[in-house]
């Protein structure tokens, strides 16, 4: 039987690697345009005011999480994504980093802000993400988290995609991104960690798989209504 | 007819206070005798590891409050509650200060951890708690911490109370009461300007003194539970 054995941790761990490489949203025609500097800049304003409804959901999904750590070891280590996002005195976060991108990027503050250019299907998306983390088990949401596992080596090559196929962008908007080169690598280290400890049979690793995949679905979905709201993107124009 | 007018502030904040003078726990016989010296060391002890069972939730449910709460500027100021329970790196929080005030009071950390003194009562109140923070709106949810406004003032007491009258706790258990009175009036006033700006109709207001009430009734409760399990308290026996 396919499923009558536990996997190891590094089989895995390979499954879930497996995932992004098959289904992270790098391979979604409207992203490999963004990344081969083809879109023009109302298509790029348009995923930066889309992601942004992603970015500011994001403290949410991590207080959820965190209300459903079992212990105040695991919340220690889990709040720091919260304050990453919301910032603190002295450092303002990656919220606010993602509103100077759009300003850096020519939207101005007020239009991130009252949601204004937010797709339909990009917030049902998000909105799923969230439930999703409110409503499963803190091991299975926090396996929808692994995207993380993904994303240094994508950020990374974002920077330098921005700055020199989009020169038009400000480059102190770029901060976000430089931030997430080690606060990504340090949430998927703990997430991963957590998600090998908690998945002790078979089913909760396959559901574990399962709470990944839907999570590249969410990120793919936004790039899906950006696809359909600007099209041409993925064809250079 | 008495809901149909809008209270000021200042009607709002003393009908608020009127719940703590009518209801807060300092007024039950088993805290009355408490704060008189009246307590055998078992009674005590049973206080100090059944209201552990509300501490370690308080966390959990300003996890729930924190990803309700509608902008960053008001997750950054409700978080820091969570880190003044949970702790961080240097400063080991007030679960581990509650912790420690069980050792000081010669009840071991593994008791306290595996919750073999929490009275079922204790834990049903304390999970009704828990679950209104996460059901409820959040203003009112917000509404149901004032007891802090009237925390303070008994918590300064206690630290006398338990100097004095309990010389056999060691005297370093009580951090986490010291802590309290710098943290809890921070927290009343944050939360209590939270109330008044969110309840902007009559019925939302009287629902926030519904929640305080029901606040006051959930630590009634836990001294009931232990009123019944270790009798004798409120006549000094």
């Amino acid at each position: 039987m396919l499923e009558s054995y536990l996997l190891s941790n590094e089989q895995f761990t390979s499954r879930l690697r497996q995932v992004g490489e098959e289904r992270y949203h790098d391979k979604h025609p409207y992203h490999i345009a963004m990344h081969e500097g083809k879109l023009n800049p109302a298509q790029l304003r348009a995923w930066i005011a889309n992601r942004f409804y992603y970015q500011k959901n994001i403290p949410v999904k991590d207080a959820l999480i965190l209300s459903k750590l079992p212990s105040r070891e695991e919340r220690r280590e889990w709040i720091k994504r919260i304050i990453d996002h919301d910032g603190r005195e002295g450092n303002e976060g990656g919220i606010e980093a993602w509103i100077r991108l759009g300003e850096a990027a020519g939207i101005p503050r007020e239009e991130m802000l009252d949601e204004r250019h937010v797709l339909p299907a990009v917030r049902f998306a998000v909105d799923a993400y969230v439930n999703f983390c409110r409503l499963e088990p803190w091991p299975i949401a926090v396996a929808s988290s692994l995207t993380e596992l993904f994303a240094p080596t994508l950020v990374s090559k974002r920077i330098g995609v921005f700055e020199q196929l989009y020169p038009w962008i400000r480059p102190e908007g770029l901060a976000y991104f430089q931030a997430r080169l080690t606060q990504a690598p340090r949430d998927a280290d703990h997430g991963l960690s957590l998600v090998l400890r908690e998945c002790r049979d078979r089913r909760e690793q396959e559901q574990a798989i399962a709470a990944l995949r839907f999570k590249c679905d969410v990120l793919w979905a936004l790039l899906d209504a950006l696809s359909l709201a600007f099209p041409g993107g993925e064809n250079g124009r």
